[in-house]
């Protein structure tokens, strides 16, 4: 069944493997009029891309985007935006090994019973190459919403034991350091951990944090597309996503009502707040006018040259050392693909929140 | 926008709020020939009704079923289902207070910024009485999957700071007491600092996991509509919950690859298995034959007696104490709306993938 | 597959049997604030009510609607609206005999093929019956609509042979005889016409023209949820219908550009317009402004005690004569149910269409 | 709002405008295991090339399908297959002058009312050339649907006044003559009708038809998806489409329930059958397993040669004859693109209708 489309309003629908032609999106119902151009894409993808660091995969591509569609001087026309990355350095050679076993704690295994064969060529479909065209939708999202006043910040709070440290926050060391923590201590225990995982040919797991200001109140639809089930399910269709919170999360089952719920009060200009946000920003599934934050939780990269017992398609037990370029953690690179999916989620329940009032849609209306 | 349908190919629309004529659900798009009766329904309920024990509230409603289409000589039709559960012990006049003011923790001021008003009795539309349709249409579910030999064990992992002690699981203990606790010992503790909760009119957040044996491997469909992407919208739908987590889960993040990954092999049998299950049974969002393993945390229950600041419709800063039939902790009530939307989503999954390869369609279809 | 909803922002998903407890509809994603009572909605589903005349099927029923859900203080919440009707008249005795047969022209033998066995009572699912939760979704519909200045003058074209003479187009007639022609003398002819048919154990299609005013220009989502498209499957969805056209309809294949362009004008207050309107108020799948315009064929009802041939379950061809209660013709009946759909749909493009321009979107939400 | 996705389990997305770098579809949803090459999908788009005939415009492309993805070793792989057809001959330059005024006939005046302005170039979105994405979607559709023994036969039926003979038909001629007409007599006349046209630089509709062999009984979700209301929406929503019908159509509303019964009876073999084909192939929604057949009306092409009055932006009326290469007649090229949408809609209502029976499922997870 078709599973490639995200959104009801807004929508993308995502296309291409790691190593066919390339890989793209359709971006379908985004309004007419929004000024949009390849740099405003580029900018994201570039925060994306392998080869940015020793933490990294050493595949080389320049993922240089090409909007084919819904475009005209400038601005959005309302129809389709397509885009198209092309696929430049893939090695089909270097796969062709892994046809012939399944690589623990990847798709291949399930791919094969789902669909009775798989490509296998760089993990095909389940590659992390998919992720480039929910980035490239998800860029025009973030410039939809930064039209409408809301911005994100996106960064990594944890790697492996490694967390960035209460009281370290600084939002301009995120674009610093090449794992994009807030934190420049943290991030330099965090490099020297992944240069032990390295050595042992094993790779770490990490945690991503979102906050996501300027959303007004009132976006989100009961009582199964609630803002927080929307983002959830989100997030959790990125590969290797395990765990998903907002507010205070997991930390909230172990709380009371007095330390988890947020007394309302009215600020100098009459205008109500909250003195706390232990919610993350969204109450009944629809958001609070304060901050929403949330939590991802990464496994590790699946991928490791450590050895590992698996098995393969002669009905043998097998160990296995997995060659290749890949990324020791994927949590820096999936930064902005976690970014995306939620503007890609806020941008949808906007323009789903339209209708929520008779009164403005009569407005709408001129009625 | 309508948020009140979920799944596509079986899907349930619910209504209704706390202080109507009723609450109930459309489940549409069940296969013909299930045997179903009101009973299968009615134990599911069961499970979800308030007045158990001490620790649910008060309100005593007999939450009894009425299915109103859809069945024909004791099996489904293949037409939609209605069902209905009438509200019997609704006392507005209990809530007519909180219409004045926004309840700390609650959707009261989300509902209004949304919608421009708010029916204010009991919650409305956000009340807890809104997920018996939830189960009513998991019910039909669940029996749907145990015709395919499919499986649900769900239970309280933790209430506060309590938790089941590892190495003390005992799946007969989970309906032997109120907690729906798979542990005496853990359970008792619970019921003591549920006490010491009430006594403080506050109240508890807890843990559900839910064990799925049984499915499949093949089941999900990528990239979006991943199964742990279906299950963590579906789950992140219920009130109250702030956290999701599949396997491993958020301690996947501090692990590394050679901890997370599971090793697959052949048994005896020249089956392919994995040796742990780290993955909570789930590759590449599709299922890979091993139970599927999921945790929901759940925040305190808001409605408490204990004073909280907040502000009220004539723009005073103002402290109240929330009268009324409230539970100290939902999560033991919760254990059966888990397992239904779990089970809903399951379903819907399962149809979907009945289309995934061509040769089991030409066999379906003679050809 | 799950087939009873209709709708993406505006959502009706129907439920219930001829012969089963009663049928309904709920409604979700209506805005909230809309004033509306019982009356709104009784007043549409009398005019599809049975036993109205001597052409209409005898069966009694109060068709009395009874809102359950999503109303408060006079005024739609923006929850759902569920709305049920009680079956009071249904003698399944009947019907009993027609379970052994399959009835020609009816659904009897493609719900058997399709779900292994069918309520056969009065049809089940594919009764007129139905439709009651069309029409009270179409209610709401309207009711929004007229909201916002829109307006439906929906009629009976023809039955059998007897078409309204052109000029002689008179609305005040419609609610005036008992087949809502706009044209006495053709009611009168077409009325002679159905007592013949009658007297023969016979029965007769008809043609339903619909006219829609005040819908303003740019409502309709191409390519595929074009405004016309969208309307053609609405009605193409009630039972018996077997021809939909839009404007000049099929006369348009026999047509040149010249005769079937409409030319624009601009009138005395600077107003774009029209000189005709052979589109029937769509251009491009998007509403123009001027009327919308559309028709839709009905075959004659297929209940008809003339003997025809048929099969049974024995294996043998049979001869049968229809007994029971049926109407010698649908059409006028089903002129509510016409306008119902048509409203549901106009409703849901109407909400679809605020999120085309980000110049609105901006203003929306003040910016 | 997103409107370029068609089906539910078996999904299209199409983006791209006439004069914009290229023109294409996205195919999600498609069983893995399906052969399929370019040259499937080249044959399917030859069908609706321009430069054929003297009818049809001058532009000269050779519209050259390309695959993206979503094929391996020459099977379909179950993940999305993207497929692009680059613009080679845009001239922008002959469009300039439309930007300033509204075409009779066309979408011009409602996209700008809908979007606030217009691609104007060659009609951007709602030019022909959008349909390329349905053809090369239809054509992997009819694939499918050819796996399964289910054929089209589609062709011109009426060009103007011009109609095939009854009792002419001969299938063979369809692709001997430039106007896929199954009467090489009414070709004929329907040749020199069209000449006739151009010469008053005018243009003709035209009606087409098509047949579908081999359908099994049971196709269709009751009560919106029914599998006529789906062909009319998808039909429909071809540009140009003005009427719809299956079976007798608009001639059933004249006729009675015995002429437009069709008896059923047991064949030979004690297999069901039906007389006659009244009803088109479908009862209550539900393919009964004889031939589908229906029609689609289509008006003359707007762009005409010959003078027109309309408007233009500086608020003037005036007086316009439309330049460019235009077809006087688009109905043979449609015809290919009539096929597609109508095997994209069958192929999701065939997966659609897996799910139907808990005995099949039971059997497809061999329980």
């Amino acid at each position: 069944m078709s599973g490639s489309s995200f959104g009801k309003i807004f929508k993308i629908t995502t296309w291409g493997e790691s190593h066919g032609t390339g890989v793209g999106v359709v971006v379908d119902g985004c309004p007419a009029g929004l000024q949009l151009c390849e740099e405003d894409i580029q900018k994201y993808l570039d925060r994306r891309k392998p080869g940015q660091s020793r933490f990294t995969t050493k595949r080389k591509e320049d993922d240089k985007i090409e909007i084919l569609s819904g475009i005209f001087e400038g601005k959005t026309t309302g129809t389709p935006v397509s885009m198209i990355v092309h696929n430049t350095d893939h090695r089909s050679a270097d796969y062709r090994e892994i046809a012939s076993y399944y690589r623990p704690g990847h798709a291949d295994y399930t791919f094969d019973q789902k669909y009775g064969f798989r490509d296998y060529r760089g993990g095909g479909r389940s590659s992390a190459r998919e992720t480039i065209g929910r980035v490239a939708g998800g860029a025009i999202a973030a410039r939809f919403l930064d039209t409408l006043g809301i911005h994100f910040l996106t960064y990594v709070k944890s790697i492996g034991p490694v967390t960035i440290d209460a009281g370290h926050f600084d939002a301009k060391q995120i674009y610093e350091n090449a794992l994009y923590m807030p934190d420049a201590a943290a991030a330099g225990r965090a490099q020297d951990y992944l240069e032990e995982c390295m050595e042992n040919g094993n790779s770490s797991g990490g945690v991503i944090e979102c906050q996501i200001s300027g959303v007004p109140a009132g976006i989100g639809e009961p009582v199964f597309d609630k803002l927080d089930a929307a983002l959830a399910r989100a997030v959790f269709s990125i590969g290797a996503v395990k765990g998903f919170e907002t507010g205070d999360g997991f930390a909230a089952a172990s709380a009371t009502g007095l330390t988890s719920n947020d007394a309302f009060y009215y600020d100098a200009q009459g205008r109500i707040g909250k003195k706390t946000n232990h919610a993350g920003g969204i109450l009944g599934g629809i958001s609070d006018g304060s901050d929403i934050i949330f939590r991802a939780a990464f496994k590790p990269t699946p991928s490791i040259s450590a050895v590992q017992n698996t098995v393969n398609k002669n009905g043998e037990n097998i160990s296995v050392s997995i060659k290749g370029r890949h990324d020791p953690v994927i949590v820096p690179r999936a930064v902005v693909v976690v970014e995306s999916m939620a503007a890609l989620t806020l941008t949808d329940m906007m323009l789903a929140n339209m209708g929520a009032q008779m009164q403005s849609i009569s407005s709408f209306y001129n009625r």
